[in-house]
């Protein structure tokens, strides 16, 4: 019976009940932290049966919604259920749910698009509040009382600590060889009673497997056997691909021009399609015992370990494919001694990328010709999902590459444009630009030359003159010549695609 | 004798020559590292020396221009002469001085903007380029053959290390007192062999007093007896008084919610009168044994040394007006172990100013309804100075403070605009806005609720309706309601500053 196999402590054996009961538990206004980074170990109980409880409610004509704090994003029973319902008031750091978008983008759910390492730090801080309650998936409970962690530890350890209530899922779908890939670093503090963490290799172990948690806390235990849900994978077509090449044959250049270890630098990388054919094609290269010290596990690195290719992962979730989520529940064994689950102020900590010297590639939705980066935002007041941890890996890595389509909408708008409708990474920040046109390396260059070669090697054909004849007139026109700009039509594009449904005219 | 009792080395002494023979050592088309950080411990001879040699040969038809890498800014005798005679084709990472800003702005010179703690590493990296010069300021030499630094630190012990060639200009202007002020950290090194920086307090030393250097790259020692040339002190006036004032209650609120100790957090203040009158103010709150951790030892951290209020500043750089210079030098035994100079890739650097959790106080050009931060550009195109530290402390610290009068240029231009025409701080890394109106605490909020508290606290009330005009059209017209914009007339202001001399209609 699951609920022996999991739940191995007495204790908690005890406050077992339903999600509807567990729900119930939870009030108008609340504030709750919930498990979940990107579709991994969300909890996929309770949100449902509190999603119920608030249209039940809406319909007798009382209000009831909730705020929401999680790791990043999560699957469509929490964000999606609850956002369906009118159920989210506030939600933050970090969110990819089409129906939660969508409210808010009408102007009907506070949002808070934060630093994914600053999350726990800020809560500690106490300026967002007081958190009521936790709503946490785990593996399982060990004798001791202690949780072993699901397939993503993102704040849990900190919305375990500072909770005033306590609601677990225990999922039975997740596996049991989950049990002792976590490291949960409790050596954290606020200033000034901060100290040096002291990870110094992507493999290194620095906390504990499982989560501690205040027995007298934890109000219910819910018993669940639901799988996660990320996004199918998508092979990668020639424009994935395209770009992937680009990027692999400068990182064989930049390995030998500046003397990196054949194991190059500990790689992060984005989620989707892009990333996972430079994950791919790194199979192929003469780089050998590589790492990765990133937000999540995807596809991409379960086959560079099955190819040898990757020694270590260093995660705080897995965002698999379906497919590979159940290769992975079936092959977890070949696999444990290389992956390593942290909380995200660890994983995405700007002394560890800083220090690691990552490699950072992360995907856009528009860059400009000085190259600063719009990773969140359509035409500068729609959010699409957050910055996530781009951030965080940007300024701090060793090398900081930003790649996208050069253009979206089948043409209908361009990611190069003369100025950014909204900035997530400033200039500094962003050091290698890619389309599938090609690559610009902007280190070490001032605006002007920035913008000589994001036009030439970045823009798609179609738009490449009209940059051109933007940047010609600026540099007429423009009040300095240090980034030659004409505010009157710098950001036209946006308004020509707003009006017409193109930047094209 | 000057060279007798500075340059206690025999075979430094050896090498004692004019400015003029020293300059003769640099070619047309060198890269010269120079020290200098505000306007402290710049070379004040070889540059002009070289700035004479450059007209000389523009004279006779002959090219001949430099590339210059430094800490920060530095005085006239270096970009300023050397602008002046348009010797410079290459400038980072950030530079102050008129004639050099007004070649950047003309297209004339290239500028690379670099946050303060990532030139070393960097330049280490090597994309930058080869080092062929180090000019650099000193205060003595050793016995030993080591260097005592001079009044600022920047990136010497980097230029040091990877020029080919170095020329020491040794000043007996400085206070011999200088020597055992610094603490010059050796530890550093390139990723995969980075190590945690072992510090954690803003008074913990960590490396030795003096830089040291390899003699058979020394070409030259020349010997000068000139002032460091800072900025005059201008007494606050009633909008810095105002603004110090809401910081002032800020931070005493702040203190008391979060139960931040009687010393506070380690402060970093920006240059300028505005963070002298916060400074000033901080003498008369209850805070005591407070501490900085911050770029630069300004006139207010003297006085807070003698009031007893600062226990301790970690910089690495005084950037003092010219009387409290003279001060500090007729004083010197009184501060030297109040005050710690550390190389800027240390006082600057995000591990430290994240563990030590700094109260980051900065200044602004100018900021958007949703809290993003311009800090360099003029209307986006011109640059003024440059990123400086800012992003290094904005994006790390515990409390990021950013600070400005609500107009400029007699009410001609607002600080507070519809959008950026430029962004070096992104909204998540400006949680503080302040100015002689009020302050918004920005902290946990959405991009609406953002706008609602920036332009009702922080708007002057001359541009106040015109900004609730622009948000009540965008509220109903925008493409999106997460954070309403409308492209057309975001940057209007801007426009019609550069056609009429005014954002005002």
């Amino acid at each position: 019976m699951l609920q022996q196999a999991r739940i191995r402590n007495s204790d908690f054996r005890s406050k077992i009940m339903s999600a509807e009961d567990a729900a119930a538990l939870i009030s108008d206004g609340s504030t709750i932290g919930m498990s979940g980074f990107t579709g991994s170990g969300y909890p996929k109980a309770v949100p449902l049966a509190l999603a119920d409880r608030i249209r039940a409610e809406h319909a007798r004509g009382n209000p009831f919604r909730v705020k929401i704090w999680t790791g990043a994003s999560t699957g469509p029973e929490l964000d999606g259920a609850l956002a369906e319902a009118d159920g989210i008031e506030f939600r933050l750091p970090y969110n990819s749910d089409p129906v939660a978008r969508q409210r808010i983008n009408d102007g009907r759910m506070d949002y808070v698009d934060m630093h994914l390492s600053q999350v726990a730090p800020m809560a500690w801080q106490g300026f967002l509040g007081r958190l009521d309650t936790a709503v946490i998936e785990i593996a399982g409970i060990t004798p001791e009382g202690d949780l072993i962690p699901s397939s993503s530890v993102g704040n849990n350890k900190t919305w375990l600590d500072i909770a005033e209530r306590i609601i677990l899922e225990v999922n039975d779908w997740q596996s049991p060889l989950l049990d002792g890939m976590h490291d949960i670093y409790y050596g954290t503090a606020l200033p000034p009673n901060r100290v040096p963490i002291p990870l110094i290799r992507p493999d290194d172990r620095i906390g504990q497997p499982h989560f501690r948690v205040d027995p007298a806390k934890v109000a219910a235990v819910v018993a669940t056997d639901a799988p996660d849900r990320n996004a199918p994978f998508s092979p990668p077509g020639a424009t994935a691909e395209a770009i992937a090449g680009h990027i692999l044959e400068f990182l064989t250049w930049e390995a030998r021009r500046a003397g990196l270890p054949p194991s190059l630098l500990p790689l992060q990388s984005g989620v989707g399609n892009v990333p996972n054919a430079v994950m791919a094609g790194l199979i192929d290269t003469p780089f050998e015992q590589m790492t990765a010290f990133t937000e999540v596990i995807q596809d991409g690195m379960l086959d560079m370990i099955e190819a040898g290719t990757l020694r270590v992962a260093s995660a705080t979730a897995f965002s698999l494919s379906p497919e590979k989520a159940q290769y992975f529940n079936d092959n977890a064994a070949r696999f444990r001694d290389r992956l390593i689950l942290r909380p995200q102020e660890i994983s995405n900590n700007p002394e560890l990328v800083r220090r690691l010297g990552c490699i950072a590639m992360n995907c856009l939705i528009e860059a400009d010709i000085y190259g600063n980066v719009n990773s969140t935002r359509i035409m500068g007041s729609r959010v699409q999902n957050g910055i996530g941890g781009s951030g965080d890996f940007a300024r701090n890595g060793y090398l900081s590459i930003f790649m996208t389509p050069s253009t979206a909408k089948g043409g209908a708008i361009s990611a190069i444009v003369p100025q950014c409708s909204h900035v997530d990474h400033i200039g500094q920040d962003v050091q290698v630009l890619v389309t599938e046109q090609g690559l610009a390396d902007l280190r070490g260059l001032s605006p002007r030359q920035k913008a000589e070669a994001i036009v030439a090697r970045c823009a798609h054909p179609a738009y490449r003159p009209m940059l051109e004849d933007y940047m010609a007139r600026a540099a007429r026109l423009s009040h300095g010549q240090y980034a030659p700009s004409l505010p009157s039509e710098a950001l036209s594009w946006h308004q020509r695609f707003m009006e017409t449904g193109s930047m094209m005219p």
